[in-house]
């Protein structure tokens, strides 16, 4: 059954909607003309002597959204982050949304955009889920002039030695692209270039998006990318960006990436949408520097960390929040009924069947979550974000689950409602802040070793028995801490799906044992990555790729995209 | 002997220019706010609306800059360009400019920028050579989305039985690397995709820039994106991109991307910058939107084509001009004693030294395109640009050389002055469009045959004795005659260097013959290209690349671009 017959898509509602010059909605939050760089009526990136200026104000609160672990059902966490802003800006107080761009990668691949649904959208949502601006596009080319310049090196005689069998610097591109995960080139005889094996990673996944994201400003962005470790010389000594003498070339092709974009919601709430790694395969969260902004220039900052609480969540509090100093005043987690009754084990062919035994059963994921955000010490609120479909037995069985288990819950219809669908989170959120003592604790302090590091989170995270290291793995953790890299935090690269490295194990998994096949310094980023399981660095596209429905107008209007 | 030792780099001149709002640069050409859309206060894109509007506007008069084969010694073509621009604008005429947009494969490997030099610059010049409004970052993601479209059509069961042999859609990115050139990509197993031979192209090679360049609007952008050859089936039947259904994902990509960019010149000049392929490797010209737009805006538009007139020129006059319609009332051809003097054997090193007789030497390079440009019909100028170690006894050998051939010279310095150092090259131009009756003809029918098309620019153009193509071409030759493609004009891709395909035969060689190794169908830009001698698609790093200079301070002001 569905009623969603006569429902307006994401896109239909983001083109009625009444967008306002982004010039009005920078002036409610203090900012003049001369604060921004103005992209097209409303979009705008601020100015590098406004993010100085406003560097010594005091912070607001930030309130960090993230949810259960996702499955094809939805969630809706961007939705959420967006509504409560919107709900929290009805109620008058001066609120600001930070959350990370869109990837062109799912944007062709997959259904699903990056910036809300229905009501609680930013805008322009088509320009956010193409090219925006050109944030993505400046990494790509950064990441790839200096595989370029690697090249190059090794071809004009190679000067720094370095082992082109050990070159870890991959090539990127912003799209789903299986055919480069693999590749040889260099091939074609002596003046083009030494033949090699290389990869391409996803763009988010590029250390650049990284350290573009974790920099305090243009300054901090140029040592972290001189840091950067390329390759292994023949000594099996790293090779850094700072070697090859390239790190102001970088930054130079950064210096507009890395200043925040400033867009609005429907509802005219200002939202700062800047840096976008994914949490699967990187830290997944938006920019320090959009973060930081906005705390400056809002007393509530409203910010969203990728996928589940067990990633997204736990690199914000470990890798984002520790680097930047930035403790969330609460958190909220998303989950919907649909996806609980797939964490339950309903197919998602059956998920408008009610069965509250299924969500009864697939509760124990979001409880999970809520237990490991709790070990951090923080205040949390679950938001259900109800669907239409879900039943009034279903929604009361949800709620009394939370109940029983003192877990503060608010419904959420923001989807449906916009920012009116969202009160009641909202008021639970600003209560919860009011009086919880937040008492933030890091699970691993950053002097245990890197397995250590990776084991907590393996137990305290994600519930599972033990961590399992390749022997590959083995020798690098070896390699990485006599390369002086041991306080570094660990950046988990694991399927989204589960709490375990096998994404087949929904709801809770327990005793499991999470692999992981190898390490992957980087030290721009300030930390180390673990790649568990089959998670790969370059998705693939699905057999029907949303590319085969988008077009676009004689007038230039988007058609088909979400 | 130098004598520029305190005179300002290109950059300095530039940083220390008064830029103006472009909404006030574009009001003295009729536009208002509302037909711009913003990139920082700066850059602007000209709106659809405003491009459809200005359709119907009567058009003004379009002159060409070319000039002689190029060397290390420089010639200046933009920066006449743009310093006839200013002076044109200095006699009180209603004047634009429309060039190309840098690519950052040069920007990033060899000093010289696309922007102009000295006081006869475009500025923003630290944006343009940068990532200017993103249009070559659009370009690249659409050519690799496809390119990933075609691997995942193979992966999924290849329904239109795509030979993975013989897909000829490559890969591109906006950087010189080698390494790429040839590749072999779908490595690693089934889940990986299909392993098989590619290469990347430099985006500016891309035929989705040559389509951007030679669309009139969206709608026929998206025609010829549909119309573009991907690869063949395994019954050697071409397959198109409108057989894979993506031309509406690839438009969307595209749709801000084919709006013209406006900026401006250090005297305020207005300036439309737009689309950038390379001369050798393409076809040279900016965007036939930005011509068209330029000429609806104004009385005289000064536009470029790349490199020397035997490629930019020949490839403006019979490809640009005639799919378009846009005939030059005048060709500026542009010159410079020192490489005039390399043309006449004088290795670099001794540029400093008078040397009238290996200039009176060189004089033939210049002159053989003098008469190419005769042989289309259109009134020429010959415009000396003069360098400050230009001798008097050189300078008056070169007006001597050209008054015993009757060929209208004027010197410029715009370099140095800006728009009053090119008032004599205006006055001149003025007075050739006017005295002068223009009668264009097209070296080749479009009916001919490729194989004579070819030839006709190999003898009339170049000058060499006849085209020899290699086993691999003629067979092309004739499949494409086969599949209707026979009527399409040619677009040479040969050494910049040399009248000849071997880039040493510097002046003007003779007897020589042209090697065509390969065609290349581009149906969607609607020629074939034919790769002469070892000109390649994808460029290489120098030893020293420029990357190393670059560098940002921490005010986000670009050092060592230029």
């Amino acid at each position: 059954m569905s009623v969603n017959i006569n429902v307006k898509s994401d896109i239909e509602i983001a083109q009625d909607a009444t967008i306002k010059p982004i010039i009005e909605v920078a002036e409610k939050i203090g900012l003049t003309n001369d604060d921004l760089e103005l992209y097209g009526k409303y979009k705008a990136k601020l100015s590098s002597e406004t993010l100085k200026k406003l560097e010594t104000e005091k912070s607001g609160k930030v309130i960090l959204v993230t949810a259960i672990n996702p499955t094809p059902a939805g969630e809706g966490k961007s939705t959420v982050t967006v509504g409560l802003g919107d709900a929290l800006h009805q109620l008058g107080k001066k609120v600001m949304i930070a959350m990370r761009e869109p990837s062109l990668g799912p944007t062709m691949g997959i259904k699903g955009g990056a910036t809300g649904g229905g009501y609680a959208q930013v805008l322009p949502m088509e320009d956010i889920n193409l090219h925006f601006t050109g944030d993505l596009h400046a990494i790509t080319t950064a990441n790839n002039a200096l595989a370029a310049l690697i090249d190059n090196h090794l071809q004009q005689g190679n000067e720094l030695n370095i082992d082109q069998r050990r070159i870890v610097w991959k090539r990127a591109v912003d799209l789903n692209d299986r055919a480069l995960r693999k590749v040889i080139i260099g091939l074609g005889g002596p003046i083009q270039g030494v033949p090699r094996e290389d990869g391409f990673d996803i763009t988010v996944a590029s250390e650049i998006m990284a350290v573009l994201c974790l920099a305090n400003d243009l300054k901090d962005l140029k040592l972290r990318l001189s840091r950067m470790v390329v390759a292994y010389n023949f000594k099996k000594e790293p090779v850094t960006v700072g070697d090859l003498g390239v790190e102001g070339a970088l930054a130079l092709l950064l210096k507009d990436a890395v200043k925040p974009n400033l867009v609005q919601t429907i509802e005219h709430t200002p939202a700062l949408i800047h840096g976008g790694p994914f949490a699967n395969i990187a830290h997944g969260c938006n920019s320090v520097i959009a973060t930081k902004t906005a705390s400056k220039l809002a007393d509530y900052v409203i910010t969203e960390a990728g996928f589940g609480a067990d990633l997204g969540a736990e690199k914000f509090l470990h890798i984002k929040g520790r680097s930047a100093g930035i403790k969330p005043e609460a958190v909220v987690i998303v989950a919907t009924i649909r996806a609980l009754k797939m964490h339950g084990g309903v197919p998602k062919t059956e998920l408008g069947q009610e069965n509250s035994n299924a969500l009864t059963a697939g509760f124990t994921n979001l409880k999970k979550h809520v237990e490991t955000i709790k070990s951090f010490g923080l205040p949390l609120i679950v938001a259900i974000n109800k669907f239409v479909a879900d039943t009034d037995l279903e929604v009361e069985t949800l709620l009394s689950l939370c109940e029983k288990e003192e877990i503060p819950v608010a419904l959420t219809e923001v989807w449906e409602k916009g920012g009116k669908g969202g009160l009641a989170l909202a008021e639970k959120v600003l209560n919860e802040i009011e009086n919880n003592q937040m008492d933030f604790n890091p699970l691993y302090d950053l002097s245990d070793s890197i397995e250590n590091k990776i084991r907590t989170v393996v137990q305290n995270v994600y519930g599972g028995k033990d961590v399992e290291f390749s022997s590959k793995a083995q020798k690098q953790l070896k390699d990485f801490e006599s390369f002086g890299w041991g306080s570094l935090p660990v950046c988990m690269a694991k399927t989204q799906y589960s709490l375990s490295d096998d994404p087949s194990k929904l709801g809770r998994p327990t005793d499991f044992v999470v692999h992981v096949r190898e390490l992957k310094p980087s030290i721009g980023a300030g930390f180390i990555v673990a790649l568990t399981g089959d998670v790969m660095t370059m998705p693939g596209l699905p057999k029907s790729p949303a590319a085969l429905k988008m077009d676009v107008d004689e007038e230039g209007n988007a058609i088909g995209l979400f």
